[in-house]
């Protein structure tokens, strides 16, 4: 994998660049749809890819390696031919679904013991197997398995989860180099910076993150519930000891003007499911702020969704109509909505790039966020 | 409305013929996605025209008229411009859904009082009032307002049934007469059969209906639990006294082995929520037969779903992929389902069309039949 960084803000620490993969270029700063079991509920891949311009997806392995599991995977030929999806696939490691969702978890040196979701069965989790299983999915991006400690967590067992974090990126990185790709083509291993919420963590952590020398580092264990600030505050304190000429992903952030102030201080890569999970329920972002299009306030709107962006499904639907469908229960109301937030989101992504290239990103973003937080 | 007929097939009463509306051509024979709340379940409009190639939608008066409610479609210019969708709508009298749906109903001479399926509130459907709902929403065929009786339903009351729609046609037909369209074209209304499974009834009525000169007529009281054949029979004897210079529909009808036995007896017209409500659940219907997509055996078969069709949805994703996605439960799995099924409807009719226009229709619905009929 490449990254080639383009251009630098000179009033924060935005930046442009172009990472190229085995299926394709991706440019960054960029939004990555979450396609939790291969397949970003509600979107059509045509759509993903003509509306919503959707340039990389994310994959769950925890997800996958349950359903359809590596068998089916293997026999199609990876994740893209399986799913036919034909540009660049991120999976993560499992490691957050197996905090979140599973059972009856043990973490121990070796990995973490769960109980399927799905149906109670007994797994182990190891960053050996996870890196197998990565490999199965074929994805482009591979994530580390780690640990993502709650917020909040003491300040020991911040620590200790760390450096469980740091032995088994090292036990990954291994694993990575005795293996080889399955079909054909590379795959890039990305670590994770943990810590919670301690800077000296947090620092020490980036530091050892940074000593890999992977093709693309990411940030884990933030927008997990602790306020905003302390977010951007952390993020900024990571970026800082992360390589600037590999591409920073910041892990399952966020809202839109979550992913303007990160791209300030030095994200490249974000993935959240709010623009799904958010839409489905009626949620919409748009270039005029925030809309809860069940309200009844929308009945007798007949204006589109949103005309400051370019997907044809914003431009074509109305608030009216979109309200009916979401009051009637209609199962358009979620692929509508969900299309129109996703090429929102890549809509944003796509101008902040611009604007850090034509070298107004900072005024431009301090404009746009109370704007994106209007409720309208 | 006009209707010419353009082929009949020498060895059935099997026709091929086109329908004028104000919102474009309908070619016949042909068969109407269902689009209940003003939405074909889990269908965009884009996908309604490009992919399954829809020529005509239905919508249901009983649900428009509770959901947004004639004063939203008003506002908005009809359902047409309500819903963005350019194509011909026809509706039905919400008489089905009324005795289907709703609680507490109460038939009379002036019509029925019901209680909504949604929240309980009452309301009183007339003939006269089911025009003026159907005249709001827009819709370029109006049905009249009927009785569907159940089956097996008494002679008795089956006849005295049939006497209350021909009365409440009556009415409808009046009212249609002193009152205009709301939006500037002209909006046909179409009678409808009815007399239970009784085939001197069935006479009666369609002498009846066949007097009154409609632009179309319908066909209804069928495919509600009768036998197969004993549909094929009273299907028969309607078409007889029905018009030949008419379009004929038959209501709620039905497999696709159904549709090709009825269009050799005459129908022009189909709609049925088969297609969309099977497919949601997993059963497809494709030109090699009938396939459980859930079922364990397509896990790995990465075939496309039906390559017998001109669909991009249908020739896209593979078999084992929308297992995969039924399995876990993804949107997107009924979203594909959806499309392919109503894709392979239309196929089926517009096929039929061009055999009955070569002349050679019955040899190849003998064909077809068992085909359509085997389970992969
Ligand atoms: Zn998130
Ligand atoms: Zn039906």
């Amino acid at each position: 994998m490449e990254f080639e960084l383009q251009a630098q803000d000179s009033a924060s620490s935005a930046r442009a660049g172009k990472m190229t993969t085995a299926h394709g270029e991706i440019e960054t700063p960029i939004f990555m749809p979450v396609g939790t079991v291969g397949s970003v509920k509600a979107v059509t891949h045509e759509q993903l890819i003509k509306e919503v311009k959707a340039e990389i997806i994310l994959g769950n392995t925890y997800h996958l390696y349950l359903r359809p599991g590596t068998e089916v995977l293997k026999a199609a030929g990876g994740l893209h031919k399986f799913a036919g999806w034909p540009r660049p696939i991120l999976t993560d490691s499992g490691g957050y679904q197996v905090f979140s969702l599973a059972a009856n978890r043990k973490i121990k040196e070796e990995g973490v013991v769960f109980q399927s979701h799905i149906d109670g069965s007994r797994h182990l989790f190891t960053p050996e197997n996870v890196v197998d299983t990565q490999r199965a999915i074929g994805a482009d991006i591979i994530m580390a398995f780690d640990e993502c400690p709650p917020y909040p967590s003491e300040y020991t067992y911040a620590k200790n989860s760390m450096e469980l974090t740091h032995r088994w990126l090292a036990r990954c990185v291994k694993h990575m180099s005795d293996t080889e790709p399955l079909y054909g083509y590379d795959q890039a291993l990305f670590p994770i910076v943990q810590g919670s919420t301690y800077r000296d963590l947090r620092k020490i952590s980036a530091e050892f993150i940074a000593s890999m020398g992977a093709d693309g580092n990411a940030i884990g264990g933030l927008s997990v519930g602790e306020p905003e600030e302390m977010m951007y505050e952390l993020c900024a304190l990571t970026c800082e000891y992360l390589p600037q000429d590999k591409p920073r992903y910041l892990m399952g952030v966020g809202t839109p003007w979550n992913i303007l102030e990160n791209i300030s201080l030095g994200v490249d890569m974000f993935d959240c499911v709010m623009p799904t999970r958010n839409g489905r329920n009626g949620m919409l972002f748009t270039s005029k702020g925030v809309v809860n299009i069940r309200n009844k306030k929308w009945a007798t709107d007949f204006s589109v969704i949103d005309d400051g962006i370019d997907c044809y499904t914003s431009n074509y639907y109305s608030k009216g109509y979109l309200r009916h469908l979401f009051i009637a229960g209609e199962i358009l109301a979620m692929q509508i909505a969900s299309i129109h937030n996703l090429a929102f989101y890549l809509h944003l992504v796509k101008q902040a790039r611009e604007h850090i290239i034509a070298g107004d990103f900072t005024s431009w973003k301090n404009e746009m966020i109370p704007l994106l937080k209007t409720r309208l």
